[in-house]
Formats: structure tokens, sequence, C-alpha cells
């Protein structure tokens, strides 16, 4: 099996064959740059992996591993919005370099698009796919609809948490997965091991995004570390320290949750002083650990011979030990 | 063939028994909304009648032509918020009643659900039928970008303004058509044709808007009259104005154009007045009467005895004739 970089190299060429300065002008242009700002392509990635599992062949499942993406992209799109996001990737974001009604315009076309991908898939599995697809879209709706609800929420549960991030982040890469899977003919039992080990990634990736973003290194994080203390975001974290606080730091922590003016480094710190008194960090990378070995677990099963699972388990650790 | 009254009302059931009070509602919620705000079904009910036209079995087209349903009121919902249009059918808009977020998000999920309900098309044309609509969605975006794009324009010409409408407008109808004839296994030939009725139909149902928008009568309207004078849309009636007004309507028109605080009635006569002078009520209908004809033609030459016909030249003339 090919390695993820290459793989990776792929997927960005396949994108850069696309011509994205078509009419109308204001529909088309927002899509192109957005899909330009890069990222690492791990969804259509990890399809085109699991395809190369089966001894597949990748010109079979590019085009659907890329209408992955161009829904991967979309959901930030329009999530950028919602959040009133004005930076993604150190560029501005589509509705602050156009506006709101582009960046709903074009999101939108992105989705149909995105469509248009996934129906390139083999006839013979289309009706899968198709539906799996489309319940997977259908599921990082409701997963971000969660994430707004409980930014009017106090009382959310870890399990509630889990399962908006299962929603909203791990299910996209389980979909991937067994897209790939189901392309190259996969038997379903390997399909589904692959699914779930895309679930369990998915948990332990977003895990490790909520730890970087109070204890990565300012200099390598390439974001504002503690974005999500500022702004009160219900994370695994704060959760936990809500569930576990006492006395002294049940009142601060409630204390910085409730104000509204304050120096943003001084609550980052003090929030994370809390955190590190409750011992968050240690509590949040085992939860990380355990879906992370559930992962591992998943694809061990898969039957097919180790040493062809040896980039998926590479790729898989390097998201797990990334810094940013 | 079933009357259009008939096959209305099939679909209205249809939709009746959708359970929309699921978690998260407040995603949920506000598509039951919309969709309950009733409508005429003109889209899903084409679809149905082409089916019928091919003694196909409605049963099969029904969920593809909720689809289409679905997607045309996600497109009402999504124009909405960027129309920043506080009513729709008499009621408030998703965006008022609820928040832009909520609009935009429930909006993304309703084209997914409108994907899930096409995939219900049988496998031996879902290919087919799932291209089609893909390019026909793409193809209502587009449209809505020109619509939006013409706002900050002076110089539209008729032909831009007749290929806007098409595309936001005459697809969908030609598309609801031609779904019914492939799930129907119509020949090709038969397809493309009641397309065409389509697409000439949506541009005559459009003019005819265009016109009403004007001409129609207060009492039986259902909206105010003049809505299109007073925010200087470039319909086809303001477009031909334009070019061809002279001298003294020339410069009133533009007048009316150019001033941002004004008496609203006084604006709408004034405006109705040059186009009176003008005999733009007559230029208007004799372009919509060309697109008429042209639909009659297609439908016409449609290879089914002309009695299995009768329906939909019923429902196509209650459609020029309508009154709001």
């Amino acid at each position: 099996m090919r390695k993820f970089a290459e793989i990776s190299n792929i997927v960005n060429d396949a994108f850069l064959q696309i011509d994205w300065n078509i009419q109308p002008e204001g529909l088309y242009k927002p899509i192109g740059y957005i899909l330009s700002l890069g990222g690492k392509r791990i969804r259509p990635a990890l399809a085109l992996m699991a395809t190369e599992l089966f001894d597949g062949n990748i010109d079979s499942v590019l085009k659907p591993a890329m209408g992955v993406e161009i829904f991967h992209n979309f959901t930030l799109l329009h999530d950028d919005i919602m959040d009133k996001a004005p930076i993604r990737r150190a560029k501005p974001t589509v509705h602050v370099k156009w506006n709101d009604n582009t960046a709903i315009l074009s999101g939108d076309v992105m989705q149909i698009i995105a469509y248009q991908y996934i129906a390139k898939t083999p006839v013979r599995v289309l009706p899968e796919v198709l539906n799996l697809f489309s319940v997977t879209a259908a599921a990082i709706c409701e997963g971000q609809q969660y994430d707004m609800d409980f930014e009017n929420r106090t009382d959310v549960s870890v399990e509630e948490y889990i399962e908006m991030i299962r929603l909203k982040t791990a299910v996209l890469l389980g979909c991937s997965l067994k897209i790939g899977a189901v392309i190259a003919n996969a038997p379903s039992k390997d399909a589904d091991l692959l699914y779930d080990f895309g679930i369990n990634l998915g948990l332990a990736f977003q895990l490790k995004d909520d730890l970087l973003d109070v204890y990565g290194n300012p200099d390598t994080f390439g974001k504002q570390v503690g974005g999500d203390i500022i702004s009160n975001k219900k994370t695994y974290m704060l959760i936990s320290a809500l569930d576990l606080a006492k006395n002294e730091d049940k009142s601060e922590l409630n204390y910085w949750l409730g104000i509204d003016e304050f120096d943003v480094s001084e609550k980052v710190k003090k929030v994370t002083q809390i955190y590190n008194r409750l011992n968050i960090r240690a509590i949040c990378e085992e939860k990380m650990n355990e879906y992370f070995k559930n992962a591992t677990k998943c694809l061990d099963e898969v039957d097919v011979p180790s040493e062809k699972k040896k980039e998926l388990t590479i790729l898989a650790n390097s998201l797990m030990n990334r810094i940013s």
C-alpha cells in the first residue's frame, strides 16, 4: 500500500485539475478558494487507502473520495458563517472575503457537486454508497446542531458530548473508509470494521483537538492556544472539569464562565490552572487513548495481512501525535 | 390520467406521513414548518402526471417526486435568508421564526433529505435521474446567483433575464416531468419533449408572475401588488421598459429607480403608468404566450394519444390563467 503522503498528493493533484473559473463567478470562485486553502485531505486519503487494503483500483474510488472532501469543505464553509469565524487556515473565511449570501449559496452548490462526485461510484454499489453518504451527511448536520445547542446549555453531559463529536467529526472518517472498502468489494464484515475503526479514530482525533487547544505549543499549534477556553466551548475537558470541580475550583471555574469581559490570557491561564489541579489533561488523554485502542483493535480484526495495514496504522498514529 | 387536484392530494398526503418531530428539534422542526405552509405541489404533481402519461405506476415515482419538492422548499428557505424576506405564504419565514443559523442548517439537511428521496428511484434509472437532478439543482443555484448579481447591475438584457429565470425556475419543472417520464420508461425523445414542455411552461409561468406583480388584482393576488416595482427588481417588464423608454418616460423611470426614499404607492402608481404608456403589459403577455405556445407544441409532439394529455393541458392552462 502506498504511503499517506503519496495518496494525499494524488488527491491534491486531482483537485488541481478542476477549473473553478466558470460562470457565475460569484458562485464558483469561493469553492476554488476554500479548496485551495489546503488541509491534509485525510478523508479522501482514507477512502483510497481502504480501497488499496482490498487490492481495489483507486481510480474507481477517487471521484467519490473527492465528493467526501468537497462535502467536508462545504461544512467548514457553512460552519464558519454560523460561528462568525473570520479565519480558516490563516486566510479570511469565505463569508468575510465575499459576504454571507455568497457563502450560503456557494456552500449549497458545493453539496450538489459533492453528490455529483459521489454519483461517479460504480453502479453496482451506487445505492449502498449513496445511502451511506446521505446518512453520514445528515448526521454531520445533526452534530453541528447539537454543537450549537450546547452553547446555550450548562448541563451537557460527557455522553452527550461524545455523541455530538461522533456525529460532527467521526462519522465522516468512518464513511470515507467504508466507501473505499465497499467500492473495492470488501466483505461487509471488514467494511464495517473499517467503519468502526474510523469512528473510534475520529473520536480520538477530536479529543486530541480539544487537548491541543489547551496544551498545544503556541509556537507550533498554528492557532491561538486557549481558543476553546476563551469562548466557553463545551469540550470534553470543560465538561469533565465542571463534573469534578469542588469548592474553590468550582466557584472559580463558574466565575470565568460567567463573566463577559476579561483579560484573555488571564482567563486562559487561570482555567488551565484549574484543569491542571483537576488532572483534566490525563483524564482527556486516557479517554483519547481508549478510543485509539478501540480503533487499533478494529483495524487488527480486518481480515487482510497485517503488512497491508501498515500505512493506515502509521497514519492513525501520526494523527494522535500531531502537534497542530 | 388523474386530475391535478387528485395527484396533488396524493403528494400532500404523503408529506403528512412524515414525522418531523425528531431530534435535534432545532434541525428538523423548521423543515416540517416550511413543508406545512402549503403550496400547490406543482413539481411533484408534474412528475406523477408524466408517469401516468406513459402508463407508469406512480408508486415508483412518488418518493423521487417528493425529493424534488423538498429541494424546491429548501431553495425557498435559503432564498428567504438571502433576500431577508420576512413572510412566505402569509407566515413568518424560517430565519425570522427561528434565526439565520437554524435556517442555514435546516436548509442544508433538507438538501440531503431531498437526495435521500431521489435515491429511491428504481436502480435501473438511478444514475440517469440522479444526474438530471444534480445538474438541475446546480442550475437553480446559478439562477439564484445571477438574480443576486442583477440587483447590482443596470445593464441586464432581456436575454440574460430569460436565461436567469430558465435556471432559477424553469429547469425544475422540466426536471420533474422528465423524472416521471424516465421512471415510466418513456422513449428518450418523449422524455426530452416533456422536459422542453416544462422549460417553456416554466418561462411562461415566471412571466405570469412578473405580470401579476404589477397587474394583479389586489383583492385576490395574496401579496402586495407592485412589490417588484418597489424593490427595483429587474423583471422582464422593467428591462423592457428601460429598453423602450425615451425622453420624459426615460428620465421619470430613472428617477424612480434612483431614489431611496419615496411614497410606496406613488412609486407603484407612477411606474405602472410608464409601463402603460409603453405598452409593457402587452409586450410581456406576448412573450409569455410565445413560451406557452412552445410548451403546447412540445406536449403535442409527445407520442401518446392526445386524450391522455388532457389533464396536463388543463394544468398548464390554469397556471397561465391564475390570479395569484
